[in-house]
């Protein structure tokens, strides 16, 4: 990789940081000139990396969607060969504190880009990518789709809740961990 | 009740109606004429109930909520003296058609809802008033949480997937309800 090549990455990288705070100040109606002066770039070298708003939010969708991925790789144990490891993974990748508050943790942005044309149908893919992904080793299909769902309403109610809530997280963390440690049917 | 108090509440139910219906059609830009026209009332008639579109559309809210623990008291069997007995109820007010596909599926309309000054406030504070009434009768509160976030979880994909998935979430209610019926911790 050249320099120039590593330069533009790192302003890529600045640029999605930037605007993942101009969204979590100023909300979804975030203007391209907050983000670039918030990045240190000018309004043209922020059109060089994302030729639109609705490009830049795209990518940053995208970025979210890589660091949960990166977040369940990190968490794959990989001596555990038993059903639910994957489970097991998204359970951790979910409560991980590197995935913790950003913006998309907020309604109002998440509508507005939830209205970007294929990002709601993009949305709903990789929901269901997850869910194959945690279907696919094993545990029994009715502890896969609680654990899904409660995955699923633990982001939702943290989009309602104040951080005073950690404990209760813990909690729902450590007992969605327990019912992929038994493999009987729940019935 | 005289005959004009029996009409005013069968008009305010046709306007939150109404509103209901534009809010699926038109989104949550809807206007007060568009909701009007629906009911065939004058705007005029329409802001004689609801002073404005804020208070029109606070009043949507309610009436969801009342609709809600209404489904709520109607599953609450008389005969169960069992703990859980709350946690039944709510989950089958949660899967009952009667709530159904409502405009409040809709993840703009929901943005746009909990922008309005107090509502982000009454949502939260009612998902804890009904998190609490299923804690109520000695069902283990981990049985409880895990319950709970998983109801969120379904009205989370509800507004996500296609009617396709009815078969899932019957599955899901039944696998709710077995939690309820056994009391010791998961733990």
């Amino acid at each position: 990789m050249t320099t120039v090549q590593r330069d533009a990455i790192r302003t890529r990288r600045a640029l999605l940081e930037a605007a993942e705070r101009a969204l979590m100040v100023h909300g979804p109606q975030v203007s391209l000139e907050a983000v670039a002066r918030d990045a240190g770039v000018s309004k043209g070298g922020l059109l060089h990396h994302f030729r639109s708003r609705e490009a830049l939010l795209r990518a940053l969708c995208e970025h979210w969607i890589q660091q949960y991925d990166d977040a369940v790789a990190r968490h794959l144990e990989p001596d555990d060969g038993r059903p639910g490891r994957f489970c097991r993974a998204h359970i951790r990748a979910a409560f991980d504190p590197s995935i913790g508050d950003g913006p998309w943790r907020n309604i109002a942005v998440q509508s507005a880009l939830l209205a970007i044309p294929g990002l709601f149908e993009h949305a709903r893919i990789n929901g269901r990518r997850w869910e194959a992904e945690m279907a696919s080793d094993g545990l029994h299909p009715q502890r896969v789709l609680i654990i899904s769902r409660a995955l699923d309403g633990d982001s939702m109610t943290e989009m309602f809740d104040t951080p005073s809530d950690d404990d209760e997280r813990t909690t729902l963390r450590d007992l969605l961990l327990v019912l992929t440690e038994r493999n009987e049917p729940l019935t």
